[in-house]
C-alpha cells in the first residue's frame, strides 16, 4: 500500500540505479496529486467495511463497526497519521501512519476480528504545514485549539493565492460536518510514525515508545529597510535588509546553541526586489525554533526578539535604521502523552519484539498530529527507526521489516486498548 | 518625453498623495512595456529625420545625417543610455539619457543645425542586468568584449525559461547587423546619467564631468547542504545551506568595510526546498563587489573566496562539510575616460552654467554603457543630481530644471565634438 499509494506525487530518485520504490515524494497537501492519495484511502477502507466521514478541515475518518450493542455511538479508538508530504520528502512521513492504519483494518477484516468498540483510522490535513505554514492545523482546529476561519484562510507558501479553504473546494474535500472533538470524539488516537532522528538505529533498537513532544514556535520575520542602488550607495547611507536579515539568522542560530536542546532554523526566505544590483528593501524569512521546555523556548524567543531588533538598530548597522515585524505562525507546546497510551504501546512492543532490550521510551522533536489529539483524547506515538536519521529528504527509509514491526505494534496498541 | 514613455511600464506610486508623474519604474529588459518605449524611440527619432537600424542585440541606433560630402558614412557622435529598468526602480535612470538625445535631435532639427558629421543616439538593451543578469551585455556585445553567443542564451533571473534571443525574437527587436562597433562603428559616446548617488546634491552642484567607473564584479555563489527535519536533527549532523550563507554574505561585508572604497551587496537569494521545518539543502545568492581599483577587488574577491571556503568546512559549521561554487556572471574593469570626452563636457558644462563651481569631476560608482563603447571610441559621461542619492527605488528623482541643465550639456558635448 505504502508504495502503491507513492505513485501520487511521485518525488526525485536517489541512488545511482534507483529502484522504482527508491524515491522521494513531493505530494503537498491538497495538491491534485494528494486528492488521488485521498480517494485511495477513501475506497479502500470503505471496502474494508468502514464508514467514511470527511470534515470541514478535509480530516478523513473511516470508521469500522466494534461488537457490542450501543457501541455503534461509542467513539472509535483510532491510527491516524496523514498523506501530506514536503514538496521534497520521503514516502514513510505520515504515509507509514495511515496505510498501516489501513493494514489493520485489512487483518481484523480478513481475520473476522470484532472489536468492542469501534476502531478507525484517520488521515488528517496538512500535517506537514509544508504548504499551508500551520503544521498540524487540522488536528488543531479538531482540538479546538486553532480557529476554524485561520485555517481556512491561510495562504499557500511562495506568494501564490491559494488557501486552505479553496483548495479543499477544489478537490471536494470541504464537508458540512464540523472539524472538531464534539462532532467526531476519538476513544483514543496512536499514531506509528518513523523517529525522523538517529537514535533508534544507533542503538539498534527498533521501536521508539513516544512520551511526548518536544516545544516548538513558527515565526515569520520581516525587515524592513530601503532599495538603493549597490554601487552608488556607501554603507553608512544603506539600510541593507538582506545583509540584516543574514545577522538575525547567524544569530539565532547562535542563541539556540546556548539553551540545552535548543533548535533554530530557516527554512524559507524571500527577498524584494530581487535584482543583483538592487540592495533588498525588504526580506522576510521563516524561523522555526524548538526546545524540550516551554520555559527555555520563552527565553530564547525574547532573546532573539533584542538581538533582532539590536542588529536592526543604527547602532550595530552603522547606517540607517531597520524595521523588524515578527509574526507568530504556530505555537506546539511540549506535550506528555498519557500514561494509559504509553503503557498500552510498551506491552504491544513486549508482545511483539519479546525483548525489551529491543526498544526505548523517547521524546519526539518534531511535531505530530498527536499533539494535537492529546488535547481532547488519550494518545500515543510509536517510533521505528530511519536510516542515517534522514527525513524531510528523498532518501528518507525504514526497512519493510520495520515498516512491519511498527505495523504490528500500532494494531496490538488498538486492539489492547479497545479491550481497555 | 520621459514622463510621456513612462506610461510603459509604470511602477509604484510614492508619496502621500502622489501625482501622475511620481510612481517608479517597472520596464524590465525586452518585456511587453520595454518594447512599446522601444516603438515611441523609433517612431521619434524617424519623424526627426534620422535612419534607424537595430542590431543582433536590440541595440537601436538613430543616426542624423550630418553636412559635409561623403560624411554620409562617417561614424556619427552619438547620445546613448537606455530604457530599460529595475524591477522597482525610478523614472529616470537611463531614460533620461535617451530622452534627453531625443530632446536633442528636436533641438537641431526644429532650429535647422547641421552637424558636420552624423550625430545620434542609442538606446541599448537590458543595461541594468536585473533581468538577464549582465549589466551592460549588449554595449558589451557591441564592443567585443562579451560574445554574442553568451548574450543570446542568457536565461533570466528567477527561474523562468525566457532567453535574451527569445525575447529579442518575441518583441521584433533581433535584427540580421551585427552587434559590433565594426558594424555601427560611433565617432564618440556621451551618456547624460543621474548620479544616483549623494555627491552633487550635497554639494550643491549641478553637473558632475564623470572621469571615469569604478570596478565591479558579479557572481552567482552556490552553496550545497543537506535537506533535513528542522525538529530531529540535532545542529552537529546538520549541513544548513541558510545558516551558511549568511554567514557568507555577513562576512562578505565585513571583508568589503575592510578594503579602502570596497563595497558588497547581495540582491538575490533563492533556496530549495523551501519549507518551514525543512533545513535548505541549497541556497543561491547574488554577490556584487565593487571598489575603486582592480587590484583592491582582486584582493576581496581571493578573501572572501577563501572565507567562503572555512565556513562551508565543518571547522566553523562544527557540523557537516558544505560546497561553495562561484559562478563569475561578470567582470566590469575599472575605466578612465578619453581626455577629449572629459575636455569636451567640461567646456559644455562651464558654457550652460556659467561658473565652474557648479560642476565637478568625479568618478561612478555604477556601471554604464559608456564603460564598453570608451573601448572602441572616445567616450565621457554627464551626471546630474540625484535627490538623497536615492536611485534603484520608484523615489528616484531629479528636478525638471536639473534634467534640462544636463541635456543642454549633453548637447553642447556632441555638438563641440562633432566640431573637434
Ligand atoms: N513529523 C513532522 O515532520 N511533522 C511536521 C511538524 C514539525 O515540523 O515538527
Ligand atoms: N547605472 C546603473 O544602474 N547601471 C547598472 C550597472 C551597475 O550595477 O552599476
Amino acid at each position: 500500500d505504502l508504495h502503491h499509494t507513492c505513485q501520487w506525487g511521485t518525488g526525485q530518485p536517489w541512488g545511482p540505479r534507483a529502484k522504482p520504490t527508491e524515491t522521494g515524494m513531493s505530494r503537498l497537501a491538497l495538491s491534485g496529486a494528494d486528492k488521488l492519495a485521498r480517494d485511495w484511502f477513501v475506497d479502500t477502507t470503505k471496502a474494508l467495511g468502514c464508514n467514511v466521514s470527511v470534515d470541514a478541515m478535509g480530516n478523513i475518518f473511516a470508521v469500522r463497526p466494534g461488537r457490542r450493542d450501543g457501541s455503534a455511538n461509542a467513539p472509535p479508538t483510532c491510527a491516524g497519521s496523514h498523506l501530506d508530504t514536503q514538496p521534497m520528502g520521503g514516502r514513510y512521513d505520515g504515509i507509514l501512519g495511515v496505510v498501516a492504519g489501513v493494514e489493520m483494518l485489512r487483518v481484523l477484516e480478513e481475520n473476522g476480528v470484532e472489536t468492542a468498540f469501534p476502531v478507525g483510522v484517520v488521515n488528517w490535513t496538512n500535517e506537514e504545514g509544508a504548504r499551508f505554514p500551520i503544521s498540524m492545523v487540522s488536528s488543531g482546529v479538531w482540538a479546538g485549539e486553532i480557529p476554524l476561519e485561520r485555517a481556512h484562510s491561510l495562504r499557500e507558501v511562495g506568494g501564490g493565492t491559494a488557501t486552505m479553504r479553496s483548495e479543499l473546494e477544489r478537490i471536494k474535500y470541504l464537508e458540512p460536518m464540523a472539524a472538531s472533538h464534539e462532532a467526531m470524539p476519538l476513544a483514543a488516537h496512536f499514531e506509528l510514525h518513523i523517529e525522523q532522528g538517529p537514535v533508534l538505529e544507533g542503538e539498534k533498537q527498533k521501536i521508539g515508545i513516544v512520551e511526548g513532544v518536544q516545544a516548538y514556535r513558527w515565526f515569520t520575520v520581516e525587515v524592513v529597510g530601503r532599495g538603493a542602488h549597490t554601487g552608488t550607495t556607501p554603507f553608512p547611507a544603506r539600510a541593507d535588509a538582506m545583509l540584516a536579515a543574514a545577522r538575525m539568522i547567524a544569530l539565532s542560530h547562535d542563541i539556540a546553541t546556548q539553551h540545552a536542546g535548543g533548535l533554530a532554523s530557516t527554512g524559507i526566505l524571500t527577498l524584494r526586489p530581487g535584482s543583483v544590483n538592487t540592495i533588498p528593501s525588504t526580506v522576510t524569512f521563516s524561523l522555526d525554533i524548538r526546545a524540550p521546555r516551554d520555559s527555555t523556548l520563552d527565553t530564547m524567543e525574547s532573546e532573539m526578539k533584542r538581538a533582532f531588533a539590536r542588529i536592526a538598530s543604527k547602532d550595530v548597522t552603522r547606517a540607517l535604521d531597520l524595521a523588524v515585524n515578527w509574526q507568530t505562525d504556530s505555537v506546539s507546546p511540549a506535550v506528555h502523552f498519557h500514561e494509559d497510551c504509553i503503557s498500552v504501546v510498551e506491552d504491544a512492543a513486549a508482545s511483539v519484539l519479546g525483548n525489551a532490550g529491543l526498544s526505548r521510551r523517547m521524546v519526539s522533536g518534531a511535531g505530530h498530529d498527536s499533539v494535537y489529539t492529546s488535547r481532547r483524547c488519550p494518545t500515543g506515538m510509536i517510533f521505528v527507526p530511519s536510516r542515517n536519521g534522514v527525513s524531510h529528504h528523498p532518501e528518507e527509509y525504514t526497512s519493510p521489516e520495520d515498516c512491519a514491526i511498527g505495523a504490528e505494534v500500532l494494531m496490538q496498541s488498538v486492539l489492547r486498548y479497545d479491550r481497555l
